[in-house]
């Protein structure tokens, strides 16, 4: 399964030089990120206060196949690349209007508990409401 | 008395019209801010830890009076503009190398208890600390 | 007549101090006003390639009503303040789910040639399109 | 041969969960190679202009080894990593002052023309100035 968020290229994402600056691709898979939680009944701000953990970015890649223009629209196709016991792996793909992958975002999310900074295993809640979205292909 | 920092603009700071993004020279002030209060010993993350107060920004204004370039250097005066019993006034002026003035920005900080997030008085030591740089005049 | 936008409040627009940097609300802003400019016709990236017009930013400034928490969804209203020969003023306001006032932000912008940088005339069309949103008082 | 920049963490770059955005990491390497591009006399804005080259980011990663609080000065090791015909690749560690490293950061850069963004060989004086800082091993 797949979830679809949107995000729309802002002025202040691109820069002097008439490219994107290459971290705003990550606000958009942040951004795609925070949508799906809540999508999936897990809203960050409850996750974080209810459950006591948080999932701090441990590894984070991108790549870039086109440049982005102020206004526009980017798809992001966001699915589950892995769940581990102690971690959780996140793909994200923008894709254009006319249907051409701008670029790709994958990011490796650890366990850690609120209280201790210490790794944690993923809550059981995370697991079962993340799991259809697992997709190990392409 | 003045305190004097230093900021750069970064290519992530224009935009693709060759402007910076306004925003930016509130990103300017902030890091001012920062290293003025460091300088005047009281750097920013131990007094939120030590002092339990948060001074978070209730009103903030920009005037631009000169377009920015990537590599720009400069020059922030940072003043304070007003000390109360429960809020203080920061004035921020942003000079080119040639000496023109880019543009200033002014905020307003409420003095709030990180527990409770109500008012609270400025603590005596900030009082203290900002008082030699309490600058009314142009 | 008043045009809403809508705005997030994402992770990455708190801080560790727990409030929302000051400086997102003018992001808030910046986003309605290019969802505002799309909803008139007058897409940004467009409206500075087809008219080589640019308009800077020459005031900002905020105020801060209510913390904001990651996830909060801010309705975001926005009106023409004032529309000059060559400058224009907006007002922002943000609204919580629960109805309360989160903050304001009112900006004023120079139009400027694109090719030159020297101020221009704001276009007819523009006039046209922002005059049913002027609204002068509260 | 390595450059060493400066960075430090702002109150902007740390979010509500008490950690950094991950997306400030990227921030610091860009930081840090303007500077370093400056260092070797090749300042961005400049190059941009008289060589009509542009250097967009193609792929980029980061690895995250220990949590960031405000106020934190980072020591960041600038190397090149590879110097291809039409790209290059730059390498970031950030040290914390204590020594240890917090985390790294990755890039493969494109050489494109800014006139026709297509592919296009690096100039001689990047690969000239380039090259006493190429480090392949650790």
């Amino acid at each position: 399964m797949e979830f679809t968020s949107e995000s729309i290229v802002r002025l202040y994402d691109t820069d002097a030089a008439g490219f994107h600056f290459y971290g705003a691709q990550f606000r958009f898979a942040h951004e795609a990120l925070e949508d799906f939680l809540e999508h999936i009944g897990l809203p960050i701000a409850k996750t974080i206060r209810d459950r006591g953990v948080l999932f701090p970015v441990v590894h984070a890649e991108a790549d870039y196949r086109a440049p982005l223009a102020v206004g526009d629209r980017l798809a992001v196709r966001v699915v589950v690349r892995a769940l581990g016991d102690r971690s959780f792996s996140m793909g994200y793909r923008f894709f254009l209007a006319d249907g051409r992958e701008a670029g790709s975002v994958a990011t490796v999310h650890a366990s850690v508990s609120a209280a201790t900074g210490a790794s944690c295993p993923l809550p059981v809640e995370v697991r079962t409401a993340f799991a259809p979205y697992l997709t190990t292909g392409d």
